[in-house]
């Protein structure tokens, strides 16, 4: 596997390969972005992984200092699961400005959900991965549904500016008692990693309900809200939404999302589960 | 010359070119946009030109239904210089959902020189030129240094979104009497054709005392301003600044832009030069 750091020679070997997949990551790799390159090997004949730990993606007091930097780890994973390239760009290769003046834009949805808490989030998200789609020109990427909004995000900024590459999805990989993978994780002591399943049975409740026909939303939110907060979470949201455009979803809509974010102690958490009827 | 009208048939066709440059235009195509695509034959094998009558740059009350359509006189031109294709998608081939959701947003100049009387204006640019880069993918593309601010942006924007593009600037193409080139002059009538030169006329007085050493913009500014106002011209501004950044002018700064935007009768000109001391 080839470590590449600059931009001038990620493109210089691109121009040479008929086909590649990228998977962007922010590193501190787990089984789920192992899950990500695996289903990138069948799409493509090369691959390139990213690792970039995205400033412009955390808010004020998010954990962008703390962010696990694990690289050495990284590329031991990486270089097993037969990844071609490591991009492995700095601050300074990719905001050599320092600042990053032309923002691509999100609509209302960066507000909603997760984006309520995270002010700034999305419009960070699509900006960084339309820069990455420009600098690495897959013909293809792979993003996990456990973001499921930034999944949503890049599906609709890469219809929406027309850019050149196919979005794949890849389900959430989780842990035996259905914890979904996540570097965040990390951040968990052992009490609470075994309360934190918790979650994924409650959007598991919900979905089970949806799909038994129930309609009443608003109820089997608050219960779900109910059950995590007497267990001491701080929940920032549950919603049953509209899978396809994240709308809000109406009585009887057949294809449908139940998305979460919930805190256990300084973990903020977040899961989702779709459901058709 | 092929014309092509969906963004698919665009595709197939350039996966085929070695290299191409793109020139983006709105049609009415005068001897300016044949100097642009001159420039284009130098830069690539194959030349794409594009007219799209942009909705979205166009703000409330402005001409965009009154827009000069000239497909045959166009085509007509395209073909004698050589152009092997004219791209030419409808409304519903760039914005199928009409609401263009996801947008590049630029950084403050976007409400500066034009953008204060042209709300939305460059956001609307920027967005549809990263969307034409993203379907075209050209090599190259050429712009006219008469929309100096739209060139400024989109040079930036490139940049910053390290779009893989290479911006070759066009110098402005004018009439004997000086006035540039522009679609909009042809709304023009016989006796404001007459007087508009002396919006250039001022911009040059303006560049012999900048050359000469003088450093007093805002005098200059508003000389110019007066010499037009005096003779029935509405001027939206007169502004030197500094040409790489457009930002506001030191004195003593070595490479200025002097910009102008006046309305003489409804017609809006925009004009600009070029200052090295």
């Amino acid at each position: 596997m080839q470590v590449i750091r600059t931009i001038k020679e990620l493109r210089a070997w691109r121009a040479q390969r008929p086909s590649v997949a990228l998977v962007p990551t922010m590193g501190n790799l787990h089984e789920g972005h192992l899950a990500l390159v695996a289903e990138a090997r069948h799409q493509a004949a090369s691959v390139v992984v990213s690792i970039f730990v995205n400033r412009l993606q955390f808010g004020q007091g998010e954990d962008f200092g703390a962010y696990p930097r694990t690289f050495d780890a990284d590329c031991a994973k990486l270089e097993a699961a037969g990844v071609d390239v490591l991009f492995f760009p700095d601050e300074a290769e990719l905001y050599p400005r320092v600042r990053q003046d032309y923002n691509v834009e999100p609509p209302h949805i960066q507000n909603e959900l997760c984006g309520a808490f995270r002010p700034g989030h999305f419009r960070g998200v699509a900006t960084v991965v339309s820069k990455l789609l420009n600098i690495v020109q897959p013909d293809v990427a792979c993003f996990g549904k456990k973001d499921y909004q930034q999944l949503h995000v890049i599906q609709r900024m890469v219809e929406d500016l027309n850019i050149p590459v196919r979005i794949v999805p890849v389900d959430t990989g989780r842990a035996g008692d259905g914890l979904a993978l996540s570097s965040r994780n990390g951040y968990l002591d052992a009490g609470e990693r075994q309360e934190a399943p918790r979650l994924y049975r409650n959007l598991e409740r919900i979905r089970d309900a949806l799909q038994g026909g129930d309609s009443n939303y608003a109820a089997l939110e608050t219960m779900a809200c109910e059950d995590l907060t007497n267990a001491g979470w701080v929940v920032d949201y549950i919603e049953v939404r509209q899978a396809d455009t994240l709308e809000i979803a109406h009585a009887g809509e057949r294809r449908l999302v139940v998305l979460a974010a919930a805190r256990l102690g300084r973990t903020r958490l977040i899961d989702n589960v779709e459901v058709t009827r």
